[in-house]
């Protein structure tokens, strides 16, 4: 049998199997540090509202530091006694201080406090998640930096386009990243509301200070609506979505690191350290730790979905069901930590092939714009220059040649406007060379670029 | 450092991280009876073939039966030493048998391997799923053989409608679970295939009975390309569908639970050692588990499409990313099974109000078909009575009146058709007597469908 | 067959089921203003750039300015002759002015001008969404203002829990809708950026000014790599999550209106022109609109997830799979904006039966709470408060008595610290009034919430 | 204003906003033909329980099929003046033949009507998805047929794995259809049963013969419970789940045509015919029907999550909310019907590059676990023979050296038991061949699983 933080108005005892069921403490007793927190600034607004006397809330908030560092220590073990991590830390709070102990619910629900310690643990959660993304660019930034002058195929459905810098590259997943922290931020602003004092729906008639608690935990501002603020669930349903984009982010990035890690691309290789082989092929070095990643935006969806569900449809205020909102967001939070440590790791020590990268350019049609645009700086009408190319590639196809190997006369037959200069662009260096407008991946424009971030992320 | 089944090819030793990261024993551990199991009967067919003497196999088939008791007792752990359980248990064996044990991994690979192993544990869950529906549909049916004579409001659109026998209700549930059973059982057929001898992805140039191993392992059938057998995940995918439309006809259910004991409703209550109360209110008495069966519905959902996402796009054969099946796979497993044994366990319980469930009928129209039904045997058009009948109801409205209390001559009014024999199908017991058509809510075939599934589900 | 931006390179025609199969007409023509405020903007960055003389460049801007106008008079049809809106309106132009219609194109590329439009067309469409938005918060507040006094029952877990403010419920979804508009402000910044002149993934060569582009169209930043410009869909994905948790909070009130709908609840009725009747029933007075608008979280749902798992694993930069944003895009759009008309007008016109909501009040024991926080304004740990009320309460229902039928002296039976002034707190207004903290249901509160909303709705 | 089936009972018209909103028309037009069957089917049923003259009856059928024959022609249009497809022909049919046509929608509710023609309806979609799904598979063996002989590299994790045949590919995939098919059928069986007769909710009172009903409409059974056959959705979820899986393997044979198309690769080209090019760049070729098959499953996953979402938590028995099952079952299998039909033509054109295909085995290391197997063989047991193997190509590797150009000496310093004929097996050919698992990629095994699928589909 559990213990409870009620039961005057129960004559059965609980179902055991129902107990077992609906415990939550197997998942949220990693909000201890926070329900502590509260329940130690919670402890000095009853004392300022005359509820506790100051012997009594020194003698609590003592209490609740000393059960902190028991957890810690392993001494309080979570026992599947108590409903929840609200019910254990009361309860041994009672054991420490005695009656005393019990005026600490005072003014407060576990419908309000739950809500409250699943901000507490965010607002730390996010701060850890913006720095790792930080980790993140920081490495890619590192690594554009040291490729800068590497050109590789530039790809659009899978086909060479455009010939690219390798750095270029890399900054787009940076771009992706800065997002995420974008969002992430915004995020933050709606977490960042205190809920406590909203009681189990109606707010209590207790003089309580809500503002001294916000200032105590450090909240920046205060929930409006009681009924909204123990029901509202936004901002777990808010942040799964940003780390589902986040993760689709990251997949996007194993996909390649797994394609440029195939025999036919052979563009890079994770080093060995990140690499699993297998037990029954003896030459297999894999690149798991992307495959896993890519994988892993599955569960991202699946706990964004999950929560939507959970939500969708319930009436005011407090459900018991929003108690599902807690493992899907530890989970998409474990995630994406994890996630960001192993890929930073993994890009800070990418095995570059920069002679296989140079060579994958070898005999495409890459520069096909050049020439038109070389012919739109000509006067010639811009879709009228990509007919004329492409039939300058239909034929080099069909002859089996390479646009490198065109002669500047046999160029002049598909328009006179070509000079011998138009042959130069279509080195891969040149192209990018002369790229123009800003974002593009004109080697100056991404060295440009790369000193931003640089300054930016204080590599 | 774990201990791994692969490495000669390798000169650097793993990132401590990434190990943490990959590892699936926290989760595949629960796999160790089905990865034994397979190992026994690999054992025997690698005798059959000449690759191990009769002794050897008698040695391994020994070493691995201990090492299943040793799991068993706790002797052995589940160290992150090894990436996965099949890891840990190839290296136990050589610990115990020595070099021998060396022999045993012949011809197979983790890719086979890993899904041999979820196969036959599933096989072992599906029946148990099926049986925890049997035991849910005899409690409803237990509960419509009760209350078989109680007539309550049939809704459309949460309005009353037409009376209906609560059994009827009942009923309707356990015609949604005979479907999810009918959908495991299909699953079942495409779950029941042996993949081992499919090797890596190519299969094996041992000489391997895969026969024999289907026989002992009691697979009906055998994979038929070695590529699809490796990467194949419907059976995962197909099972989390199932399991989401099981678990939204649960929801459906405790949605009806939860409305019922609403003070506003107050046809039902769960018992007290099902409820729970509050830390705030003291008054509250909750059913708690019917929404958190509710709300469990969202990580099935979650986990469905975690495996989905995890799939898409993914080219043959085996992919890192196929490790991430088995935690939304046992999670929707675990879910399920607890929610119906709770759920069981609460119908069986359950306190209907019989008299608060009569009362909700009054002064309601929910007689109203009936009444137009009438005028349909008397010869008019169904569409012209509907309008004749509506117009009664409006006129009954406006009146404040219910049709139980009008007279034979304004019913007249609205329709010289009307006898006053029509008037006796207003009462919500005539209502239901009156159905004719098989499936309907009469007594009398709602009667046979109690005692046909008392037969079937052998109560 | 279909007319196209490009061929030179191509010998075969192309299969007619793959043409239908891959246009993108049907849905993309509602971008058409867009497309064509992106040429017209386009033609004059070209002429600054020296690709156009003023002439031509004037001659574009009428003929496009033409064909808006000719699209909307239907002269112009969206016929399957074309792949996408772009290719439209291009050929078009050519017809128009020649030759100098084939110049509009340089620069630029379907990748960045599809973004371009969709960012224009949701920047417009954003705007609308925060002004519906705004008037459902409008009509929600003026009839909190309407039900200023009426005290209604606060639910848990659809029990009575405490006494609120009908306002006060209604304020609650006010603020939920104020948050969603703060994810839509915020997710604009992220709309707000100018892909243009990133070309087909790696900018142009053409000396093509971005910051008057921006400037002309109406931006507010512009993007900074070109890979990432025309692969990003992120704004797409994350205004899709914004309309889910906006659906789910409509579903929360639908599901509400249809509870209240109910005979058993019978707080409030649709409006008769917001309800349907039944074909075979002729009583019926159905909900629907709440039915329906609940219902359509599925797809703000499904719609959210159809573009993640588009997304997923995608390699950089653009691959044709981005056109199926689309679809779900305009979908959640559309679904949201009529969802929340259609809910406003339902609410300015709900009928609250304000006699059913205090009824309802009757008898429960909703203001439990507050005898247990009076006896800890008397000194008694509000544990040992919450104890003393539950026996109280069920004392009470053992006797099945409510608590405004207790005696002082029954009380006092329970405590010594009751007094008769107690029995006050047990009427709902009491209790009500009875909330001290800020964000609750007392009156004086909620009345000054209402003026804040009305002042910032300008009601 | 719309014209309805009720109104007898309603003083106020709807709000024209609402009626717009709510209309079904413009989906579930498509349903025209099952709604005129069954109507036909149901005025039989009428006319045998005596509630139709003969030759009302046939009037009635008569005037269906007029109307059938003017919706098709186009002289009957879908006007937003009818709430669905019932009310369009219930009313068409008054207008055809007078009051008599009043008289058909006796016995019967739009709330098993809907389902009736949905059931209709997708008995007959699902025989034609059969059929593609055979002509996809039809195309797949022919295809693997013609490149019997064609050896490819074989892969896990992207990385070159063992040898294998491209038929044996191949056939992998025709395995994944094979299992769609059965999922499919099995969904055929819970979707073909008759709900007809279940009335609004409760069944009728009017004498109608469910068999005979059944019978005339070829459904092999009929449902058990009215309560549950009105509100059942079931088995659009279902299909909608087999179909997301479905759409989940095209996705992943389209993710390896757009690898096998890219450069890098270069086994396989679209067909000209089946590409489009770049309005940007002229040399472009791109496989955009694979990427949009592959993108599609993103609808596939949302229509199943939108459906599962709207049915979350409904209780009984009909609800509005099911209306929202329409627009995703249509939209996914039209999705899934115009991908089959696409990529079963592209498969046939498809231009398999056999020499690149070949290529690409050289060098690589995929025949390793061939010389273990070899060693096990001669008695060393699997993990040491894994090890030795291993250890030889790390030094191949690090002498930059492939198998291929090892010589029997070199062989031998790995492993005693080494002898000349091992190094034969290092061609892929050999691989390939030495393989001798029923389901493995032997080209006699493979040979006759071509042949068995070529009896089976009738090719």
């Amino acid at each position: 049998m559990t213990e409870k933080l009620w039961g005057g108005r129960f004559k059965k005892k609980s179902d055991p199997g129902m107990e077992r069921f609906s415990s939550s403490l197997p998942f949220d007793r990693r909000l201890y540090r926070a329900d502590i927190a509260a329940g130690i600034a919670h402890a000095r607004v009853l004392a300022e509202g005359g509820y506790l006397s100051a012997r009594e809330s020194r003698r609590i908030v003592k209490a609740l530091q000393e059960i902190r560092a028991e957890i810690e220590s392993g001494k309080i073990q979570f026992s599947p006694r108590y409903e929840d991590i609200h019910s254990l830390i009361l309860i041994q709070l009672v054991k420490k201080v005695g009656p005393t102990g019990k005026k600490l619910h005072a003014g407060r629900s576990r419908n309000d406090l739950v809500v409250l310690d699943t901000r507490l643990y965010l607002k730390e959660e996010v701060k850890i998640l913006l720095d790792l993304m930080r980790g993140l660019q920081q490495a890619l930034v590192r690594r554009g930096i040291e490729f800068q002058e590497v050109v590789m195929p530039g790809y659009t459905h899978l086909q060479h386009a455009q010939p690219v810098l390798l750095a270029h590259h890399f900054l787009a997943h940076v771009e992706m990243l800065e997002r995420d922290q974008g969002r992430l931020r915004d995020a933050l602003k709606r977490i960042d509301v205190l809920p406590a004092g909203s009681g189990a729906l109606a707010g209590t008639g207790l003089k309580l200070n809500r503002g001294l608690l916000a200032e105590l935990l450090g909240f920046k501002s205060v929930s409006k609506n009681s009924l909204d603020a123990v029901s509202d669930r936004d901002f777990v349903a808010e942040i799964l979505a940003d780390l589902a984009i986040l993760g689709m982010h990251l997949s996007r990035f194993c996909e390649e690191l797994v394609l440029w890690s195939s025999k036919e691309f052979g563009f890079a290789k994770l080093d060995e350290s990140y690499c699993t082989g297998s037990s029954f092929l003896p030459q297999k070095r894999n690149p798991d730790p992307a495959e896993l990643i890519r994988a892993k935006t599955g569960r991202l969806y699946g706990n964004l979905i999950a929560v939507l569900t959970v939500l969708k449809g319930l009436p005011l205020s407090y459900n018991r069901d929003l108690q599902e909102d807690k493992e899907p967001l530890f989970d998409s939070i474990d995630t994406v930590k994890e996630s960001l440590i192993i890929l930073a790791g993994l890009t800070k020590k990418l095995m570059v092939d920069r002679r296989a990268v140079k060579r994958a350019l070898k005999g495409d049609f890459s520069s096909a714009v050049d020439l038109a645009e070389y012919l739109v700086g000509k006067g010639v009408a811009f879709q009228e220059a990509h007919e004329i190319v492409g039939k300058l590639v239909r034929s080099c196809l069909e002859k089996n040649q390479s646009l490198a190997a065109l002669s500047p006369s046999e160029l002049k037959k598909f328009s006179a406007r070509f000079r011998t200069d138009a042959l130069q662009l279509i080195e891969p260096e040149h192209s990018v060379s002369s790229k123009f407008t800003s974002g593009s991946t004109a080697p100056a424009r991404v060295k440009r670029e790369l000193n931003r971030w640089k300054k930016y992320l204080k590599i």
